[in-house]
């Protein structure tokens, strides 16, 4: 079996949401003054690779520490949407033409390409975005989640998140900023992000790898 | 397949190794003021269900961001240590008698039943330890990583801690604070436990789970 890394490096002054704060870490035990490592380290919920939990947007929406652990595991089909770029908007049309596919999945992970940005200021710029029909769309289905290589399932400049909303509110979870998913093309894998079970949680960054039988 | 979590609810005042300080948690907007929930919180890399890297104890080691991600995920196999209780040195020949089971298997999860004790004083006192000899055993295979159903690998009073030296130093990980582990008693599995990708992290706190198929 292979395993694929689909998360980014958490550092000091990684890329964060334009106005809220990186992540920040230090060393609390250094080796050469205490003979071991120990790092202490704050972050946002949704900092860096990351999962949203339906509490995000909903106060009833279930918590990381109320969601069964079998959300965070299971089949995963890969949408090309590559073909997308700068302001467009993905199309249901797009997401349609992968129906068989998406019927026998648990999560469909949206791949653009922008991870390329990753690092640089376009990053968090006008990326592709899921339609609003097209994420409708995909509450039809009985999936666990949606991962995308970008850093929201809604535009830099929405202020209504209607794809937040909408995937959010059927129950499922949200896997943000995932980078490699280009290694997956015409593969099939099992996608896990098990995220840290932190009570009344609403996200948590994660280890989202994908698993190559 | 059957998913078992192993690890513990991370929340404010939880359980924390004697003088080191819990993880806290705090709401940076909330539902009623903000329309969403997004928290921001502050951890030790060894807080609550934890993996060391080498590097915790080797300045030289392998950090979270420098091991391949195929080490986090493995063969598991129990071991049954319940027998053993307050004070008792876990002998290398309560191991030596599953040889033919670890020749097998990427992880060890050593059970000793003392997560009972989790949220009590007595979860930090003098639990069951592997001795020196059993850890030095464990170096002899192709494991992966260790787990345990305590807080550490070495004793509470433990100054020379031979066995993180032994487990890390041989390049292994090991897993620690981990619950539930009765539950794989006797079935076979697979062990999860993928931490953040931290740069020159020495540990993560991480969703550990196992997979029965």
């Amino acid at each position: 079996m292979q395993i694929i890394d689909l998360s980014y490096t958490m550092e000091n002054n990684m890329p964060a949401w334009p106005g809220e704060e990186s992540p920040a870490f230090e060393k609390k035990y250094a080796h050469d003054k205490d003979g071991v490592q120990v790092m202490k380290f704050s972050c946002l919920t949704h900092s860096g690779t990351h999962l949203d939990a339906p509490n995000h947007f909903f106060k009833q929406g279930k918590t990381l520490d109320q969601l069964p652990i079998e959300q965070f595991f299971g089949k995963g089909i890969l949408l090309d949407c590559s073909m997308f770029g700068e302001k467009d908007l993905i199309p249901a049309d797009q997401i349609k033409m992968s129906e068989s596919k998406i019927n026998e999945a648990d999560f469909v992970l949206i791949y653009t390409g922008w991870d390329r940005y990753w690092g640089h200021e376009k990053y968090f710029g006008h990326f592709p975005v899921l339609s609003p029909d097209a994420s409708k769309y995909l509450t039809r289905f009985n999936l666990k989640g949606i991962g995308l290589d970008l850093s929201s399932i809604d535009g830099i400049d929405s202020t209504d998140y209607p794809n937040h909303n909408q995937i959010l509110g059927s129950g499922m979870i949200i896997i943000e900023n995932l980078t490699n998913v280009h290694l997956l093309k015409n593969k099939p894998f099992n996608f896990a992000a098990f995220p840290l079970k932190i009570k009344e949680g609403d996200g948590s960054p994660v280890r989202a790898v994908a698993m190559i039988d």
